[in-house]
């Protein structure tokens, strides 16, 4: 029996990334959150604050994946366009959310105040619900497979946080990673014949270059704990038996 | 006289980003590289291990842009796909580079010599150049305009080094920052009305939580010294009318 395999794309969104400007922290914040959920990140994409752009890469990932998230976009400025690309995608108006608007009034009951530029945070496309944020006022939004979160990594922290077990996944994949400074091209005829006699595992090989030494962390991944733990087995055996000196957990 | 914009895409190849094992770092750094070379990133996606996804996405970028690059999965191992996916999209046959061979024949001369596995990293489409690699033996490849580049983030830095000043590029976006503990929801309408009139200017808004405060920094871009020094004037006169402490530079 095959289980289902649950998948998500990404959607990250601003011109601080593709401008280098600042280092992306929430692919690898959303990818390793999705493994726990027992959902397959399987395709990210960057793009501008330019709405075509946007819509066409929502478009793409909602129905090509089983869920959507995007991150940035979401806030106060004029740069904040996200809510206005994802409903124009969706074929559906902006509204002003009611929740939403009564969370951000109490919000800001003691810091002068809901402002218009504090009320674009309340705008949503009509027919969505509230993604919690407790770091700050400003919800993230979900209407259908899309999930629309903060650019800022510790606020979309909070909302993946309040989204944890909500949404159907399947078994979680787990990993095994063995390591240890030897080249990978000296063993990449062992990982292939190793991967080949174990179906449900794949191995990925990471190579580094550390201390004038290159070496090379090899991650067996799998939704099976036992063939994991076989394939491991299996693996430690081979570069043992190569001479080589490698390190359960990686290095 | 508007100048040309030249534009690329960036391609990161890996199951290990979008399993949140590793943290990209070549996103940052292609995207700061290009901006020196005079080309703006436009677009990043992130794929698996996975041929048809990368050739699916090498084609769609490919034409989208007028450079694509990719990074990962040129290595020796069973999942390093990279040239096989780039040769399908292209529809040229997969050969054996005869400048590569040399060059890893020579650099495996005294390291046990040139096995199959290493060979593989001597593997190019039909009728590609190298990027040479100065750190390692396999080098870079580039055919039309298509740059295939490492994963490890300090080769790809070597073979980006390689590339400086061999792309024809536009203007170079150059940008000027100014930032504070200003909650940017009471800036927004500031920001609008000093982007609307520097119409060669963007404005980015990045907000931030630190110390417990808010604030957030505002990065103007534009490829025009002038009208971007005066942008910078004109929000710098705004901020401190409106009573705010701001830090030129950003904080």
């Amino acid at each position: 029996m095959t289980a289902r395999i649950y998948t998500a794309g990404l959607l990250v969104i601003g011109d601080e990334i593709l401008s280098g400007r600042t280092h992306d922290k929430n692919i690898a914040q959303v990818a390793s959150w999705l493994q726990v959920q027992g959902i397959r990140l399987s395709e990210v994409r960057v793009v501008a604050d330019v709405q075509d752009r946007i819509v066409e890469a929502v478009n793409a990932l909602r129905e090509s994946y089983d869920y959507l998230f995007t991150t940035g976009g979401i806030g106060p400025t004029h740069d904040d366009i996200t809510v206005d690309a994802v409903s124009a995608a969706l074929g559906v108006p902006v509204i002003i959310h009611p929740e939403a608007h009564a969370i951000l009034e109490r919000y800001y009951t003691d810091k002068g105040g809901l402002t218009d530029a504090r009320l674009r945070m309340a705008r949503t496309p009509e027919g969505a619900e509230l993604i919690p944020n407790r770091m700050s006022g400003a919800p993230g939004i979900r209407i259908g497979n899309v999930h629309l979160m903060a650019g800022v990594p510790h606020i979309t922290a909070g909302m993946l946080d309040a989204l944890t077990g909500t949404l159907e996944g399947g078994a979680p994949l787990i990993s095994e990673t063995v390591g240890g400074f030897i080249p990978e091209s000296e063993v990449s005829e062992l990982l292939r014949e190793v991967e080949k006699a174990h179906s449900q595992c794949q191995i990925g090989s990471y190579p580094f270059f550390r201390d004038g030494r290159v070496g090379a962390n090899f991650v067996i991944r799998s939704t099976d704990a036992d063939e994991l733990q076989s394939c491991f087995d299996t693996l430690c055996d081979g570069l043992g038996a190569a001479g080589f000196d490698f390190t359960p957990g990686g290095i």
